[in-house]
């Protein structure tokens, strides 16, 4: 299935020239699923020819603004265009208060349904599930509540080796049985052993998002087998103790961490606005773990 | 002294490619004063090269997010770029609730005073004055309580006639108090008309801002001697009825209006997201008032 992340903000904290709050899109299988919401995201969407009409799931690390303020925009401006299929918004229960006051004040009443669903940043948990990929919380340690979220694809059927089926002269309508992985006894009694016909599919992949955290390892068992992990890298190393006070990472810590889970691929964001050029981050974080990608607004990376 | 205005935002209800919605930046005698605060506001200021650490006073004019959903998000910007003088904010009394959950939840704590000022919708009222200018409220007819705001030059000292003066041998030291208007009666009993040696200085330059509002004249008294007059034109008049259900004016209205209180200028603006060219809307209002712009976003207006 296709399975891509776009980066719509890559700025931590305040927004500077180029660089927006944080922002990502995945796209699982033509789904489309928000990750935190920025102030000017839907200007980030239009930007760069996304409908934010084809979202219908938003996923909210935390409370600090440069995650959420663009998500009553976002939302006023799906209701403004018509939406009437519901939306999805996992966040921190509050952010439903914060966000009904403003509907309230505007006296604002959706045409669609939106499906808050509180998230609890305790221990890791399973959010959200459909046909294609499975959410779970990473739970991070930031200044206030804060997770992190890993989207993992569901396992797919096996492999069907169709030439070998057609020789063996068994009927296509027991594929969908082999690709599940039973083995089968035709009418007849006749016995076909699925792995004598079958093949394993890819393994699935997965996409770890860690938004804004102290680099303290707590949350790499949540990383394991990650195909690609997005690790904010808010400072140069130099920094350390600049990160350690304000609960953030450094280019070099979000290497660490890849290298440790054995990530597939790093990419590293929520650049603090004290940097114009990003090259000196990118350089830290390949110096311990070389496949390592900076998160570039507009750009598009396969997981 | 220097009376002009950045448009910073033209777009009304959501953004659209290149437009942004409502916020306007006002430079009074090197005072800046923002009107309305649409998201993606500090964005803009910092595309147009201007510095938000400037403003010290804001205004907003209702509770639609188009026109202050970037106001939470400007001030955090200001508390983590280390403001800490006063930040004055106008506007309708939830302003400050809304303010203060997103406060609350980030954990926020602002290093500078933010003094909020409740604005009531009920007649016009001055709501601020220092000795550049007063403010006052303009009543809207909107679907929520709404203002627009007048900013008036407050009236001028009269000019010396310094050739006059000299050559009638009386001293630099009575210059203030006859640009004050007095006559004066100088030690020995010399008698001074201030009409013989001042003249009236330009008369005060005011600018009317009138965010959204059904064009029904309500608020014309408000708008009287307004040097550059603002109004919303978010359709063109073969959409009236529309512009009457929702409660905003046509390009044609707002011309009318122009006309009708004899304003020196008038600025239209709040376009509606189906116009990708404006140029229709500017002829229609051109039509009936010759001395028409278009709020361009990162223009500025001399007042």
């Amino acid at each position: 299935m296709k399975f891509e992340l776009t980066i719509l903000g890559s700025s931590s904290a305040t927004p500077v020239f180029n660089r927006n709050p944080s922002a990502q899109l995945l796209n699982c299988n033509e789904k489309f699923y928000l990750i935190d919401c920025g102030e000017g995201t839907q200007q980030q969407l239009i930007k760069f020819g996304l409908k934010a009409s084809k979202i219908d799931t938003i996923f909210i690390s935390h409370l600090h603004g440069d995650h959420y303020f663009g998500l009553i925009g976002l939302i006023s401006t799906m209701h403004l265009n018509g939406r009437i299929k519901p939306l999805y918004v996992y966040g921190p229960a509050a952010l439903k208060d914060i966000l009904d006051i403003q509907f309230k004040y505007s006296d604002t009443v959706l045409r669609f349904q939106l499906l808050f669903n509180p998230v609890v940043a305790d221990e890791p948990r399973v959010i959200f599930q459909n046909q294609d990929v499975v959410v779970e919380t990473i739970i991070m340690n930031h200044r206030i509540p804060c997770t992190g979220f890993k989207f993992s694809e569901k396992k797919r059927l096996r492999k069907v080796i169709a030439d070998k089926l057609e020789e063996a002269g068994i009927a296509p309508e027991y594929y969908p049985l082999l690709k599940k992985g039973l083995d089968l006894t035709l009418p007849g009694g006749r016995f076909i052993k699925n792995s004598d016909y079958t093949v394993d599919s890819d393994a699935p992949k997965s996409y770890c998002y860690c938004s804004d955290t102290l680099a303290d390892g707590s949350y790499l068992e949540s990383l394991t087998n990650c195909t690609v992990l997005y690790h904010e890298a808010t400072f140069l190393h130099e920094l350390i103790e600049r990160a350690n006070t304000t609960h953030h990472s450094t280019a070099l810590q979000a290497a660490e961490i890849a290298q440790e889970v054995g990530a597939g691929k790093l990419i590293i964001g929520h650049f603090s606005s004290r940097y114009k050029v990003l090259l000196p981050l990118l350089e830290e974080a390949k110096g311990k773990f070389h496949s390592t990608e900076l998160a570039l607004e507009g750009h598009t990376y396969s997981i």
